[in-house]
């Protein structure tokens, strides 16, 4: 076998057998396929696309790169993805919200990157928090505390960690095949019964459009399915900024609102599908609907917040922070924006917030950058509601006044007020589950 | 500017501006952009194509990463240029041909790869041959025999070298525009007025259509006049080899017969097509066809036989071999395969003698192959001839029995013969010129 020969396979269109994409994943990880090759094949997968097949056998490929997590002793346990937004702070209360419920979370995150955020840089909010785990420390806070988000161990899949870093370099991270096996092979790996997946929609998200989200959730769905996994996935609107903080100490506090039952109505409805569909599929519940009763009424009590305190402890973090966060270190420069005119509020593209919020520091141009956890916004309107002359329309946390007054503009610009209230838009677009997951 | 933003932008489908291109051509040839990058690039290109401004940037900045022959010395010098065949010694007849008729002729050539031959290859079929020459020598030659082919010099255009060897490795030499800008960028830097293509079209030919064979001529012949030379292309077909030979010293032998006016009809028509339009274009006759007859009575009269010796002579090998081209050494076996059964030949497939011939050892499989002067065939019959049982077929030339055997099995699968004669079928298909240049 060849990988010029291989390339050229796919650039025609030709369909790969599995042990063409394995000869091309294990040849690149051990450095016997140079990365100019996996380059050109890559491209040529965002070319030609790839069967169902081939994604179940790239996935494939990528999963047995590395070593599995065997959580077999700790019973039914769950795990949930995003594919990233802005505000998405879902993963600080899913987990500790389904893991007060009773079902253990094993959750391996990433870091924020571009316009969007990263479950670990929230979590690193927490002065003094770790997220870097060894296997021995994520496997014994799963059995003492139930919760864990720790980072991607570089032992699962360590092929996409490769591939991954050769995409983003390569203009080839956009292709729904490459994207499926990306995330799939490390969920896989990382050893999940459940695992629950929320596709982000819209301008802030990866997936501008409907049928192109709605494609990659059924490809997940369906690879997940197929390695005998319990996986749905929950398409969810990322026109605007979820909740209303962006940017990773606002991020945890309104977290920890939204567990002491307080928090803005898209983020709970979007906590509240994920962790019953977690609950649900875990099989706890004898019903979707009895599961999504009980997230509510653990939010109404607040009864979870200890949970995400264990969590927090767990991980040499402080857990009075998360009874009172308002002791979390605040930015130097605090800014009320109000509004010069009327209007309801017809848009708040969230891919421009979460660009300002790089710009502020709350995030990253480019991996590695350093990241200032106090930085970002906090939204008083949101779409569809009014604002009157001299109200507050948000608050810029930030370094200097410079920089506000930069982010102040760039957010300003963001948002598009109109005389007419625009249509109510749910924030849950859609599932894929394994009932609707054929036909189309 | 970022590589990854300008593989991103053609990737979508969006045209590169000339510093763009400019960026990426010199970016990989100082080793700044990774050969990574520019392998998803090119296969980006493969995918979009490119418009005719960037075929042009394209190829004006490879032309522009290296050294420029200065040939303005020599009055009006042409070149030729053949995008490769099985059998196509074309160079080795009409080179001498032209300069024999006082207009100047400077070729750098390529050694053969794949199925197809190089002229480098046959003209070192004459012991002691030297192809690789300096400039200094090059230029020498041009004055003083008015003939000289020789390998490309690094200098020129070294871009090209380098991107075509990304492109080897990663199945993205299949692109009209990454092909017009790798002729044309050699041809341009290697500095003649005139230059005509012999762009092959068939089974033989990398260009298996003929609409795809003349995208690539008009489009040669449009960078190559937008860069203020004198260009045509000569469509030719490449369905059967050209002539009888195929083999290095062969298609010498091959070479010499036609410039002593013994050549086969259909080399002698490719040969008669491309000199005449070399002489024509730099400005020697009043019409094509005055340049034709001029080209037709020099093949007759055998007078440029002695430019061809005197090219030998002047690069090292032995002037006596082109007056006796039989004592060329001889492959140690020879065999004559006769036909079994009756009928016409309807079929000679190229490919297939070409790929037979690479077995033999007269060409590579891989670059750096060694390779055999001796070996080879000549055929007694091609398409449209009649064959009774018993009459030969074709010879084979082999280092060994075995190697013959397989040889003669091979070849004898690629001819077909049928029982009604197939329509004749011209091997000077078409031409473009600045006259049908557009419309299409």
């Amino acid at each position: 076998m060849r990988a010029v020969d291989l390339i050229y396979k796919k650039r025609t269109g030709l369909e790969l057998i599995p042990a063409e994409l394995e000869y091309l994943v294990f040849g690149y990880l051990r450095d016997e396929i140079p990365d100019y090759q996996l380059a050109a094949f890559l491209m040529a997968v965002c070319w030609r696309g790839m069967t169902r097949a081939e994604t179940f056998a790239l996935t494939d490929a990528m999963l047995r790169s590395g070593r599995r997590l065997d959580l077999s002793a700790f019973g039914v346990v769950a795990d949930k993805h995003s594919t990233g937004g802005v505000g998405d702070k879902v993963s600080l209360v899913v987990v500790p919200l389904v893991a007060a419920l009773g079902v253990p979370v094993a959750k391996m995150s990433g870091r924020g990157l571009g316009h969007t955020g990263g479950t670990l840089d929230k979590l690193e909010a927490f002065p003094g928090l770790r997220v870097e785990l060894s296997e021995g420390e994520f496997l014994d806070q799963l059995g003492r505390v139930g919760a864990v988000i720790a980072g991607q161990s570089p032992e699962l899949a360590p092929a996409d960690a490769k591939i991954y870093a050769l995409r983003d370099a390569t203009a080839t991270v956009d292709s729904i095949p490459l994207i499926v096996a990306s995330i799939m092979s490390k969920k896989l790996a990382a050893g999940a019964q459940v695992i629950v997946l929320d596709v982000k929609v819209g301008r802030g998200a990866f997936m501008r459009r409907r049928a192109q989200a709605e494609r990659l959730a059924r490809l997940l769905v369906e690879v997940g399915r197929t390695a005998g996994r319990r996986v749905e996935a929950v398409l969810t609107d990322m026109n605007q900024p979820l909740g209303r903080a962006v940017g990773n100490a606002l991020e945890v506090k309104e977290a920890v609102s939204t567990l002491r039952g307080e928090g803005p109505e898209d983020l709970v409805a979007v906590c509240t599908e994920l962790a019953g569909r977690m609950l649900w599929l875990a099989g706890r519940y004898p019903d979707l609907e009895a599961a999504r009763r009980s997230v509510r009424s653990v939010l109404a009590e607040g009864s979870a917040l200890g949970k995400l305190a264990e969590m927090v402890a767990a991980q040499g973090g402080d857990p009075a922070l998360v009874w009172e966060p308002e002791r979390l270190p605040p930015a130097p420069v605090r800014r009320t924006v109000v509004a010069r005119q009327p209007g309801y509020v017809t848009r708040l593209d969230a891919r421009a917030v979460g660009e300002a919020a790089v710009r502020l520091g709350a995030g990253r141009a480019k991996k590695g950058d350093p990241i200032d956890h106090r930085v970002g916004f906090v939204f008083y309107r949101k779409r569809g509601d009014w604002v009157s002359p001299g109200e507050p329309l948000f608050e810029v946390h930030a370094r200097t006044e410079a920089e506000a007054d930069l982010a102040a503009k760039a957010v300003l610009e963001a948002i598009g007020l109109g005389g007419r209230r625009p249509p109510a838009r749910p924030v849950v677009l859609g599932t894929v589950t394994a009932a609707n997951l054929e036909p189309g």
